[in-house]
């Protein structure tokens, strides 16, 4: 089943895939479609976690504990604040270990998305909470309510989310995962530590007066940026039975999508096919005037609808654009549905404006 | 001028400040504002270069030459497309070259943005067309006045943005610059090249049929990220003269300020002040579900209307919600404009709706 995801994403350029020489292994990094992806992923991160709107999180650079001064010190001394970072990293395996370890993982499928990526590609992302003792148990609760709810909004199926039981330490740490089923196993996501005494910070730095001094607890929450890249693959991949063949795609949410909009020509001669060509050019300007993402692919009327739709739906886009010899005599386009294969009929100046609205929510 | 910039910016968490110890020269990183500054630079970059409304470009790994690959696969071997990669990289000076630099630098005012901050900081940002030998010279000049754009949408004074005249090397490849124009010189930001025979590809990869066969013409803009940041805190600051004093602030496009909206009270006494605080923060949860960056200390009332104005203007943030006695009895609150400093009055429940449409627009 992993296998399978990982073929088709390759195919379609959300991961590259490249044999290892020797012993003929298969290794994989982040294609062009994919970084789009992954932009869109480190964006809705900075959205929860940096705008997050319960409290006001600064963003750092490697060195925390300055950006801790600062954030104190821009709170007059007041809790609570946040500050997260994003840290490209390297875990440093010798080759052999790499090739023994892909061997494992791809043969027994029980795989940890966060090495599965080559490691240069790697980020860190971490946030930590300074809060009250008062208030650190239940907002700890509700943070990580609030997680689940982030990996669970952007799902094709949210039930396979969870949160693990608190495992406790004795000096008062507390431990929650994040983790989402699938057919080859758990797989773990993100962490969620409260800490009564984190040592990343003097206890002089934690130190704040509110009534009398006390001693601020922190609460982290830390995801690696390839896990969430791969786990979004793994999540939107979909396998639907479709007029007695099988359609295999990719169900990225609507916010995901690397791209939100692509057109499907068919015209009955060239003369048509050449006007259609152009006027979807046109309306794919509009739409990335919009900063809408939109693919627009030449030329691709050579193709008949169904592998039109089939290429789109395997890149993920939610909606696609039929323009056919009718468009021509009316402006009348239709709007293909990616999940339901429906189509609805909008006039063509209406385009714009109606997809705007389709992606402005959640 | 520069200097003075450099030390607002470091006192507001634009830049960070860090003197090196033997000899006692500032050194630049970025703050956690600078952070927040930074990422709207690189999702403007990213709607301009990526979500390009002419043609169809995709975000590349370190790897180009892959991307390129399957970008030309993509495009079932039609010009034009692009590719854009955004790298980290270093320089390495030693530090003795490091401290000689700075000294010299911030003598004479004669630096280069690129080196001004920490290096290790650093990101190219880099962007290439690959467009038919026809069309190379009529998209460079497009591309130029595209670019140069882009520059001048968000400058508080657009006429400082200039491109140098053409320079043409032996083999035809050109290259333009564009530059602002500072009190302190002439500041390089951005290198566009028109290449007929780019070497970081092959002349079998650049091959193309199109009616006959041909070889792909490069046309490739290149910035780094730190020069962005360094050149929009620049052309932010300004210094305005203002009631009989001067008022230091930085001018921030509404696109690019680090936050969007603050929060200033003044309340008669205590019991009201705390009123208002919980109304403010009401709101800012509510601007912030709606993905508006926004800043809100607590207690900031015990400072005065005119300090907390100042504050604000200084971290530039556009508009400041005004909260008031008058606020608690009938619902009317002043939003005040970082830029002309007048007030608007308008009802509390229209606020979120109004300042999204404040920031809709460029």
């Amino acid at each position: 089943m992993l296998n399978k995801i990982l073929e088709l994403a390759s195919k379609n350029g959300l991961l590259k895939k490249t044999l290892l020489p020797k012993v003929k292994i298969d290794q994989f990094n982040i294609g062009p479609i994919g970084l789009l992806l992954q932009n869109n992923l480190k964006l809705e991160w900075f959205y929860n976690v940096i705008i997050n709107k319960d409290i006001t999180v600064f963003p750092s650079d490697n060195n925390m504990s300055d950006t801790f001064d600062y954030a104190k010190d821009f709170c007059s001394q007041k809790l609570p604040f946040g500050i997260a970072e994003m840290k490209a990293y390297k875990k440093s395996y010798n080759s052999d270990e790499i090739i023994e370890y892909y061997k494992k993982a791809i043969d027994t499928e029980k795989l940890c998305f966060e090495d599965l990526l080559r490691h240069e590609e790697n980020m860190l992302m971490k946030c930590t909470i300074f809060i009250t003792p008062n208030n650190s148990t239940s907002f700890f609760h509700q943070w990580q309510r609030q997680r689940r709810m982030w990996w669970r909004k952007f799902s094709a199926s949210p039930g396979k989310y969870s949160l693990s039981d608190i495992r406790s330490e004795e000096d008062g740490t507390q431990f929650v995962e994040i983790s989402a089923k699938y057919d080859w196993g758990s797989q773990s996501l993100e962490t969620l530590v409260l800490d009564k005494q984190d040592r990343n910070y003097s206890s002089n730095q934690l130190q704040f007066k509110e009534k009398k001094f006390m001693q601020a607890h922190t609460i982290t929450s830390q995801v690696n940026l390839s896990t969430i890249l791969l786990n979004s693959i793994c999540d939107a991949f979909d396998e639907a039975p479709f007029q007695d063949k099988k359609r295999l795609l990719f169900r990225f949410h609507r916010k995901l999508a690397p791209y939100k909009i692509s057109f499907a020509l068919s015209g009955s001669n060239q003369a048509s096919l050449a006007e259609l060509n152009d006027l979807a050019m046109y309306l794919c300007k509009q739409l990335r005037s919009n900063h809408i993402s939109t693919l627009f692919i030449p030329n691709s009327s050579r193709l008949t609808l169904d592998s039109q739709y089939q290429q789109y739906d395997q890149l993920g886009i939610p909606y696609t654009v039929l323009l056919n010899g009718n468009t021509l005599k009316n402006g009348i386009i239709s709007l293909r549905s990616r999940d339901t294969t429906l189509k609805e009929q909008i006039h063509v100046t209406e385009l714009v404006p109606y997809v705007e609205k389709l992606y402005r929510n959640y």
